[in-house]
């Protein structure tokens, strides 16, 4: 199969080349090692100017507190109500987003999942798109060439494994056991007599950026990537994690150079013990750097 | 499909038809919901006399020993090597089992792979046949019926994830990332300027037995199981989390009743709030029970 064929929204390019070089090697991995681990936020959709999760979680909060006007009392929410970024800052990202996930604290798997999926089908991007199309289509088109090639696709998300899980078959044909990320914890009840399970305001294990993500991926799946896909210093141990050994790999790291039809902005790689653009420690560790607005014909689905 | 057909190892009768009636209904059911979960320990493969997974550490340690000879002073390992059971349950069982785990501190995942498949190849159970053919031939006839009606089809082991894991493909069909079980913690590490993983001494989150069970198979896979196979207490909240909902579901509780081609022995309910036969909350519970002696035209593959 020609590069036009399976790769129709990546411009002709060593970056293409890469890549078909890649797939074509890989047919002589076995096929159990054929594992590719994709980051999503950045990497497999758009995460400006917010996280959509962060946006489901504003959205959540709305309908909440128009029904409940004394959640506005709580400093979290009032500042994510009021759209203050100092003050979420100066509050701290991780306790903002644990108030937030505690927004969904005694649902069921399945009623969290189902407000997830009601937010992906409706909500809309500020650049005027839904939501849901926000999906980068040269991605979509590597995923299934992966496929085709019988690699097990999985997502390792920095953002919540539950909201992406019950959108990653719909969105990326990738079912809940390949999405990795950030764990809710369960409690277990008895309801009408039956075990059951309720959404917990904890984190269960380690967020899942940096070193954690390789402990994660290994933990969860069993298995380590030969191909690894990242944006941030976050996706740094997960794509060195990748890209080694004898046989076949690639690490890819996407560039967000396309301010015309996307965003323009510089990733830093602090998590790397250096304070450097994340596309120079691509360039010094290997890493195939993949520019949005040079490589991609198309960039959204 | 008849059932002698996908299910020739299993004779006529109520349990067979339980399993039939539930195979057909679980046409109707959408393809992301049809998800199996199996104990494995007494449930896929015999425990007894003693677990697998204990045979390849006593092997691990005896080759070590016979290496070095101090290891025989740690008294969890003088306890292991006299087969002084006494000895071992007044240490725990726990406590020793974390030692003889520690054996492999500092391994990579491919290094311990390798060496619990080197035991599977080659070690001999204690009834004359190689271990690695100590399955439930009528079990693996389950898993396939389940695969070809597209079922994601796990195990959920008490024993080791990664032990399982090294064995679970070529064994059951079923790969790394469908394992669930007690998981190892592993320490991220640069080897020749690359990042790379190694077997750490500590358990990673909870002992996989109870309730555990759930809450794992939710976190690792994200869905929740329509038939969950088990054979003892640990499974019964895993077993009462299947067996529920308006939909086809079913509970299989193995019960080990044949002394002539196995092994007969009466697992009690202690977790369960009750200290009973597992027979009886099988009945109470409506769990559908396998008996081994009657149910079982073969017992191993």
């Amino acid at each position: 199969m020609s590069a036009d064929s399976v790769l129709p929204s990546w411009r002709p390019g060593a970056t293409r080349d890469a890549i078909t070089r890649f797939l074509a090697a890989a047919r002589s991995v076995p096929r159990e090692e054929r594992v590719a681990c994709f980051d999503n936020d950045g990497t497999l959709w758009c995460e400006r100017p917010n996280y959509v999760q962060y946006e489901f979680f504003v959205d959540a909060l709305r309908r909440r507190a128009a029904a409940d006007a004394s959640l506005g009392d709580r400093p979290e929410f009032a500042a994510v109500l009021g759209g203050d970024a100092a003050e979420i800052g100066a509050l701290g990202l991780d306790r903002v987003a644990l108030a937030l996930a505690g927004l969904f604290e005694g649902l069921t798997p399945d009623a969290f999942a189902a407000e997830a999926r009601s937010f992906m089908d409706t909500a809309t991007h500020s650049l005027g798109r839904a939501m849901r199309t926000m999906v980068y289509r040269p991605m979509l088109e590597l995923l299934d060439a992966l496929r085709a090639l019988d690699f097990t696709v999985a997502v390792s998300t920095g953002g919540g494994r539950e909201f992406v899980r019950a959108v990653s078959e719909t969105i990326y044909g990738t079912p809940a056991e390949l999405v990795v990320g950030t764990g809710i914890d369960y409690d277990v009840v008895r309801d009408e007599g039956r075990v059951g399970l309720r959404r917990a305001a904890r984190i269960r294990g380690d967020v899942n950026e940096g070193a954690a993500k390789v402990t994660n991926i290994q933990s969860q799946l069993g298995r380590r990537p030969i191909l690894a896909a990242g944006n941030s210093a976050g996706d740094g141990e997960m794509l060195e994690w990748a890209n080694r050994g004898p046989g076949p790999h690639l690490a890819l790291l996407v560039d967000h150079d396309d301010a015309t039809r996307e965003y323009a902005y510089a990733s830093r790689s602090e998590t790397l013990a250096e304070s450097e653009a994340i596309t120079t420690t691509a360039t010094r560790r290997d890493w195939t750097i993949v520019s949005m607005a040079n490589d991609w014909a198309t960039v959204f689905a």
